[in-house]
């Protein structure tokens, strides 16, 4: 679990600025910044309210990556107000089976997105208050049911507008369905017997550091202090990829140029990293359901 | 043409939303984001008014591709209200003889740009009503009349955001002019004895799907059921680049994964893919106005 | 220096815009747009004020370019009104014990940054009016203070938002500091018999175009007029790179395509490009604080 404290603390500090008439509107795709597509996606929010505040999270989401949806969602919902409607849009089976849904957590966020794992994370860390699925007979953007292929636009921007400006409420998108979404397995965080495992959800692709599941909570299980030397191993799948030793610390500075270090990321979960170096490039690292990780204290 | 009654479909739906005081601002560059130029536009239409609501098409536009930011400008303006100002800045002729220019089309959409082929697909899609000469006299950032090189930034973003911001109507751009623009010759989608003739105006770049612009209407010529077979030809100039059959469908998911597809883009045109592949990149195709096709019922 | 005439005209011409409730607040990191990074700190924001209004200088500094960083603030903040906050963060020491501060410069602009040589340019061209360090015990995002390395989100982005949104004035921020700070060293401007010299801060990445901090005043000791001869020599630390003659132009138009030319960029600084070309990559020429440029009179 992430931590609920930090997530309390949050919550008060953002409540007398929520409940404005109108929440923010947050996009994600796959679609990259190339072509119109997310333009268009914004057009149609902006005209359902010219008022409307359209943000986004990430457009750059690797093709078809359904994980790191799902991880970019969870790293970032909780520094949204409540109120804040998320449309994601990563979508390889459209017009497949799959269903379309508006998540709302009990936290207060709403997640609009087809039904395919996008919604693993969120789901876990925030809750499920109750989840919809969305009637296109009445959510979809008039003169456009003939579009066979761009749900993003179609259906999921105009109806997150639609909520985002309160011109539907959450009842509004379509019939409730059993609380529970689609999800990805993978590598919770757990300790047993002095070690610690995790999963490598994502990397932090700009730096290449490398980030896992272990939050505060799990991670006390080894009782750390600060200088501590960690063993950290990392496998894909059942192979092992790294084998080593680094110190565990508060700050980057902490270690010379080029070594290794465990810290807590931003989101307080145990990170590894090359001060002023690309851990993952070195040691060929990647992240997904498949990455493990082992650490124990030396 | 482009489907003329999602036109109107689209217009009712906005109207109600359309005419705030203001309208949004939507920039086009091929200036990427790695520097400060999309920022000290987007400052200058600040300045003009902290009301103005802007938004960014794309600046990813290949640098000098005048004909990508032509079919972006196409893919993106039907899904803004009426009364957007689009500006777009890709000119790689800036201090030579193009005339900066501001298009307002039938649909009643404005588009900021150098004269030079830009608007060559709106101005067909969307029909011409009046096109002024910018007035740089007039309309031009104050303070910045000695800077030879930076019309983006001192005379469209300037000139675009005081549209925007209803400071000038749009007579007060500068002297109408005849009511053409600069185009550039490609192939429109044709049907002649059983084949249909067309453009390839652009790809899906992150999916690698190739786009054509045979639309519905011109696609009716050849009576298709879905799961009919199509013979699909690709040139470039004379040079024929692919020749394969696929089958006509309405989802991705109709055929096994790596196999090819014909089927109708998010704007209702002709298109081709890989179900989870890259077509482009496997059939080494691209785009532009010396691409063409060639479709027939098999 | 920087022209003061621009500076002086634009503040006339913004002045009657500039004292809404509310500024600008307007974000540059090296993050990328890859991760949820960027939208954490628009969300830490948005949660401060609704109603404030956020744009993106640029996420794409290279990582740890601090120089890169002091020259995208100089490139733009001149186009932003007087109020606007912008908030850098490229930090390759976070944790280690360089401050975090707000400078206020004499144009009226904030500047929310690590103290690590960022403030460079911006403090030269625009003038220290004050610095104050950021007292993190009172500005810094609540339930936070336990996270050691997101002081872009944490304290950058919540106090440049809180100032923004008028929540705090400047004096809040924390205690004053000297009116300095820290600054990197670089070639200045100068004319010495018959020779410019000067400093390569940047390239026109998307173009290849090659820009020097030589302002039109520098300048005007060549006594130049166009069409003249220019000699130019680039030099990294002492290594000659460059060695070459090309007319001094208004007009990328008035060579051919593929020959070098001289020109006052937007930012009214001598550049080098090639038209229709990239200087940059085909001479191998780069930028930063040690890369500097000799140019003579032909």
């Amino acid at each position: 679990m992430q931590p609920l404290r930090l997530l309390l603390i949050i919550l008060t500090f953002y409540t007398s600025s929520v409940f404005a008439q109108t929440g923010a509107l947050v996009l994600q795709t796959d679609f990259g910044l190339k072509d119109g597509a997310v333009s268009a996606m914004k057009g149609v929010a902006y005209g359902v309210s010219s008022q409307l505040r359209i943000f986004d999270l990430t457009h750059e989401i690797p093709a078809y990556n359904i994980w790191e949806a799902a991880y970019r969602l969870q790293q970032t919902a909780l520094y949204w107000p409540v109120g804040t409607v998320f449309v994601s849009v990563v979508d390889p089976g459209v017009g497949s089976e799959r269903r379309s849904v508006v998540l709302r957590t009990k936290s207060g966020h709403y997640f609009v997105s087809p039904d395919n794992g996008t919604l693993t994370l969120v789901a876990q860390q925030l809750g499920i208050d109750a989840v919809r699925e969305i009637d296109e007979k009445k959510n979809r953007l008039p003169g456009s049911s003939r579009s066979y292929t761009f749900h993003g636009r179609d259906v999921y921007a105009y109806t997150g507008a639609r909520m985002a400006a309160a011109v539907i409420p959450f009842d509004s998108v379509g019939p409730l369905l059993p609380a529970s979404v689609v999800s990805i397995p993978y590598q919770h965080a757990e300790y047993r017997k002095g070690t610690m495992y995790g999963n490598i959800p994502v990397l932090d692709v700009q730096y290449g550091n490398v980030w896992t599941n272990i939050d505060e909570q799990a991670l006390s299980n080894l009782h750390l202090q600060y200088g501590d030397q960690l063993r950290v191993r990392i496998f894909f799948r059942k192979s092992l990829i790294y084998d080593g030793v680094m110190p565990y610390v508060t700050t980057f500075a902490a270690v010379k140029q080029g070594q290794p270090l465990a810290y807590q990321n931003s989101l307080m979960n145990l990170s590894f990293a090359l001060n002023y170096g690309d851990f993952a490039a070195k040691h060929k690292v990647r992240s997904g359901p498949e990455w493990t990780v082992e650490v124990q204290r030396k």
